[in-house]
């Protein structure tokens, strides 16, 4: 399996990768375009039907497109920009490959098995992570996600080239079971010494945009009492953030930035920031968030700035189906049971389907990095432990 | 005066202006091609002789080109991006009309005239500013400046189109005095309630690029005690620049940012800042910007993070020419005589020829913003000034 493995990932490793480090696979970009169509190869090489949703999913098919209580496996091709080659794509790779072992093995499932490739998982491109699997569930509406603009301007409509179809209850109703297989984004499973484990619950997240604006400016000659610098508002903030997150055991990042005119000698007139938090709970969640944009309001105060504050997405918490989780962790061997401050696909079709993720050991913990890795042997045990699953999740007495 | 001052500034009020306000002119970009056509045809227009000197600064020649005592005057084109139309064109639109002024008058200039359009002054584009004042005196290599690029990776030697000249000792002998006209980039003038001063000095000022280096990670996922994150250095270091400045009564401002990857959910391996100090006097610069990056370093060192300075430009500390600042405060019927903290081509040719500056009244003192502005009757005072000045430079007996 290692070997087969390896061979299959070699195929879509050099897609996208950057000179600079990590790949650029921004949603619908060319990069994303090749591995959709490497995607379609892979279906068509083993007599797997694929169907779009008209929300930019795609999905192939081991039995009837969209039949009656499908079992649906995949991930995403999107990368976070200069990211790693697996979160994502090792979902979608593992889920091919289990098919193949299932069939080696002799199986015919009961119910269909759909591999999903979701569209915009990252956000990284349009700005609303997991936007794919938004649409189907409802989530958002087509009519805002159409809108959405990437960095040059091009909407998300646009770049799909139809009006997205939106929420899809008839085949969101079609789905008896969603598994997704993932890397896993921390060092857990590494500290317990298991190549694979299956997921507890999603952290409740969201994205703020913070617009601080203020009076742009000479910067060799206004004196520094007649400034009115957003860029000071803007770093109070970042640190304001960084402190709140300490004290309250929960995760802030401001982690991108945009200035207007990002001069070296002109004080900005706008600095743009994103903040990403996420807790083990929405109270917390909400207190977190609250201080966080006290802070910068405080200090937009004494700076004579003004903060604008528009939440970009949200993520409510995610209980993964418990029963589900524990006969996972049972079929596989007694699998740890772990949680993610990570938001997934997965955790938005949860709220409709019994829905489950199991997670690959990554030795260093590292994610939405170039250096994010997983050994072949355990990405091998991952394809193992996922046609086991599929199998006992597409057989007719499986509930 | 004001009506003829402003007919020519409609002219290239357009080129360059940007939708999102202010101008985009960066050095050898279209707009500022287009300028530089502009000034070719306004040279021919009063049959003035048009001359490179391999830098990429042009002069126009009312006299011979390049005969001996030359006077020079003009400015620049490029603007920083989003900055105003003001800072650097009024310079060179004041000095074709002083021209006219002085032909109106029939004056016949003992000494040549020549009117110039410095390369890259504000170091937009290429990052060193006044980059082709520096060429022509030998204050940057031609090797150094051919190599800096800009934010696409063009090269200043690509976008010349040819190898640098260089260091011009001989052009340089040739001149006898250098005036530069230039909007006040603060509110002096203005509460002298007078359109028109005269240059004292320039305060010693550099920019320092830091790049702050942590570990690219997962926003989500990555414990905050785990975390090295150059953001939180970056943001520091912002507010102990401010902070230093305010307590050594000098300029410190961090007005550009570049991220990596620069994603919402990941982490930053790097950030770039880039410092722009200035003081009154080198000793508190230097005071200045050694307290900034201790701060930095000390701060690295509790976020598990780097940071490497690297000097990108260093402006030494100008007093113009103090006996010429008077003469011509004295033909100007007593105009004010006022330092500024912005670097000017006037500074770097300062060190090499009796070199004079006069500012224009502006009002709000903003400058490198969209709202710079001067009042067109202040503008044509300016132009009558620099005529009566160019007038005075230009005679026989003139030191």
């Amino acid at each position: 399996m290692t070997a087969a493995f390896e061979q299959l990932w070699q195929e879509i490793a050099p897609i996208g990768r950057d000179p600079k480090g990590g790949y650029l696979r921004y949603a619908l970009s060319t990069p994303e375009l090749v591995l959709r169509d490497w995607f379609r190869n892979q279906a068509a090489r083993r007599d797997m039907d694929v169907s779009e949703d008209g929300n930019g999913n795609l999905f192939a098919w081991w039995g009837q497109s969209w039949g009656h209580d499908a079992v649906i496996t995949g991930s995403h091709f999107d990368s976070v920009p200069h990211g790693g080659g697996y979160d994502g794509p090792l979902g979608i790779v593992s889920a091919f490959l289990a098919v193949d072992a299932l069939r080696e093995r002799g199986v015919t499932p009961d119910k269909p098995i759909g591999i999903a490739a979701f569209v915009e998982e990252e956000g990284g491109r349009f700005g609303v992570p997991c936007l794919g699997s938004r649409l189907i569930t409802g989530a958002i509406t087509p009519k805002k996600a159409a809108k959405l603009r990437d960095a040059d301007g091009v909407t998300f409509g646009e770049a799909l080239g139809v009006r997205p179809a939106g929420a899809l209850p008839d085949l969101m109703g079609r789905m008896s079971a969603v598994v997704e297989l993932h890397i896993e984004q921390g060092r857990a499973l590494a500290d317990l010494d298991a190549p694979v484990g299956v997921a507890s619950a999603i952290w409740p997240h969201g994205r703020w945009r913070m617009d601080f604006t203020g009076s742009g400016d000479h910067a060799g000659t206004t004196r520094m009492a007649d400034r009115h610098d957003p860029m000071l508002t803007f770093a109070y903030t970042v640190l304001a953030a960084n402190k709140e997150a300490r004290l309250s055991g929960a995760h802030a990042t401001i982690a991108r930035v945009l200035v207007e005119p990002n001069a070296t000698n002109a004080i900005p007139s706008l600095v743009r920031g994103w903040l990403d938090a996420r807790a083990e709970d929405t109270a917390t969640l909400d207190r977190l968030v609250e201080a966080v944009l006290k802070r910068a309001h405080d200090r937009a105060e004494r700076d004579g700035t003004t903060v604008v504050v528009e939440p970009e997405s949200n993520s409510p918490q995610v209980t993964f189906d418990t029963t589900l989780a524990s006969r996972l962790s049972g079929i596989l061997g007694d699998a740890p049971i772990l949680p993610t401050g990570a938001g997934h696909d997965a955790g938005v079709l949860s709220a409709h389907v019994p829905t489950a993720m199991l997670f690959v050991r990554n030795p260093t913990g590292v994610s939405h990095s170039p250096a994010e890795h997983a050994p072949d042997s355990d990405c091998a045990a991952g394809v193992t432990a996922l046609a086991t699953v599929l199998d006992h999740l597409s057989r007719k007495d499986s509930r």
